[in-house]
């Protein structure tokens, strides 16, 4: 069942350490077939040097496991949260990436500082309030999805496809699970720049709106003229 | 005699230098066994690509070589301490590591500003008190574990696997020498994360009980869920 | 067409690659054949380890697309201007280096602090000033390439090799596309040594004029006397 | 003529590279035949994965070109002044390590901070004062020994075995040339470490003179006891 996705979906779980995003058993990537209403997803706490295709965990979008013999990755309810509200999201990443966990733990969002920047993230990368002591002690990980969705109240998440978790760290989407892994590489890198330039430069706002624009929609949208075609 | 445990002791060692926690011949693992009281650690000063699992001394818990033709490594009395007064551990790993041994030379505790670190820690990972000149001139190596026992005086150390040696570096432990060593990756980076925190957020508190309780107990103790059975 | 030339210029790219100045597809390398008046370059968006030599495009010095099936780097026209004001260069490369970037970013210049940057600059690497809302909105890459040329007026380009558009990156030029590559290597190792000397001692100024002279001349122009012959 | 100690000095500078202390053809590493009076050292601006054991250039200890068709390195002059005022140093090491050398720019010391620095430094790694305009215009890279050893007026410099040369780099030496690049990676790792120390905590002192002396003690002189026999 799902066998395609299955792939896809353990190919992106390995390219998150292939990058250096993860350690240990950290991070995971899930896909979703929209058309049957399931997500693919990694197990939990499974070694990445023995994981195989068919170690992928299939679960419905209420979090049912309906095939494989493992424990899907116990961040999965927040995967399903944003399956169910973003729209045209294919694919979802959480890691502890370093620089991008820094920001989290400091609470602070990731400004656009620059044209790497504005090359995939339309704007600041957020970081969610800090949940409730009831959030935490509740349905932690639903409640987890619920803030990041709250965050996102009025923005496409797509023209910001990351977002940090208050004292946690990142999740980030995708049109499809390599795209979302993509994106997780980018946040990583806009991160640690971001870092550097507000130690040279403490007081320093955003980019211009105009080159936000630019690159942006250079990029993106129905005016793009990078890339092939 | 003890073959096995020689041959996980080295093992431990080598992944030392594979997770990149080492330079040259520093670092050292050990481990226990309980039932006989022995301990099985690494000899002084020699050369990683030189190192073999019959080069692992072993020794009693008094710090008497009962096997091996060179010497054990020169902190094998602070490892014995622990293995004394720390029930429950299995393994013990010393290193210089980078970053954490920045924050020990700050004299400073790696507190607990994000899930990563509640993972694992459960709180702050202290920094031992400066040894006193009498401790220093007396018996050191010793007087390095006998602090880091006072540290823990009224806490669990298995809660809190690890700590700084104050103008020196981090110990860690666990069930087993690998146990140990993974806790010594995991102190390398989230002492790497709380350098940029308090860097990005310099007056930070640590993160919300709330959420430290939740993190740690979701993988520890009788109610854990994290990971597969 | 320029098959030599192409070479060369695939080979360039790679290097990015190798001295890891660029993740995914960021980057680009040209070169320009004087005689001819055309340049090669990297087309835009390909995945690295995908591109072939007979990948690379020819360009006129207009923009025009002399040879080649792919769409050229859309930093494409920014590198025409370069050729066409900065005599005797041969080779231009851009990346998104992250400390160099992070420089840009925070709208600050690289100061010439010590030897490693006198070896090969002579005087701080400027930075732009900021594209105006009309350069933007215009033909922004050429006004990219525009604004860098202003920033040199005055200047010998091939004295300072490089430069930091403000919010976006670094350029780097040579003699030939090699040449531009090891700029860029030197450029992104100052820049760190750079950011951490200035957190050292924030108030620090440049180096002695007479130490930057010394190491600047004894590389290039008629009394040099580092290398062979 | 000293075909062993050039194979040795061939060695010690590819170890620069694997370590990861030289970028491009930065860096040199020179031995000496004390018997002989004689200086074998790289030669200038070669490529390392071009170079060769024989390669290497002896010279006496003016200067003169004893054997060898290339032009040895542009710092060998420096090289010649540490072995003719530093009695028992075999090997010297120069290159411009990143975190080093960002001290050397910073104009400060390396302060001893803990037990990392104390094992293998007896106190602060200085930093020379700047040369005057008349020793920069004059023999350059001779003045540059001759502010070393004027730096060491009073010390042993087998005690602390690294400089850093104000607004340039470190320098280091040992018993020979390997001894030498074991110097260069515990300072560049000291180097970090003290960086990222005195972020935490600006106006931190230097570790405890006890401890010092206890840690270089145990591994240096009369009664070291650290390390096989």
């Amino acid at each position: 069942m799902l066998e395609e996705l299955k792939e896809i979906v353990y190919r992106a779980n390995l390219a998150l350490v292939e990058y250096g995003l993860v350690k240990l058993t950290w991070g995971n990537v899930s896909g979703i077939d929209r058309s049957k209403g399931l997500v693919v997803i990694k197990p939990s706490g499974v070694a990445y040097d023995e994981m195989k295709a068919e170690h992928m965990v299939v679960v419905d979008l209420d979090g049912k496991v309906v095939e494989g013999n493992l424990k899907p990755s116990s961040d999965t309810p927040t995967h399903l949260v944003l399956y169910r509200h973003f729209e045209g999201v294919g694919g979802v990443v959480h890691t502890h990436s370093n620089w991008a966990t820094s920001f989290a733990q400091a609470g602070r969002g990731i400004p656009a500082l620059g044209t790497t920047h504005g090359d995939t993230f339309y704007g600041e990368v957020p970081c969610t309030r800090k949940l409730t002591e009831e959030e935490i002690r509740g349905a932690y990980e639903e409640e987890t999805g619920n803030v990041i969705v709250e965050t996102f109240m009025g923005k496409n998440p797509l023209d910001i496809p990351a977002v940090l978790v208050n004292q946690h760290g990142p999740f980030s989407w995708g049109k499809d699970p390599m795209d979302a892994v993509e994106h997780a590489v980018i946040l990583e890198e806009v991160a640690t720049m971001a870092f550097k330039t507000i130690m040279l430069s403490p007081g320093i706002g955003p980019m211009d709106q105009a080159l936000l624009d630019k690159h942006f929609l250079r990029k993106h949208g129905a005016n793009a003229y990078y890339g092939q075609k």
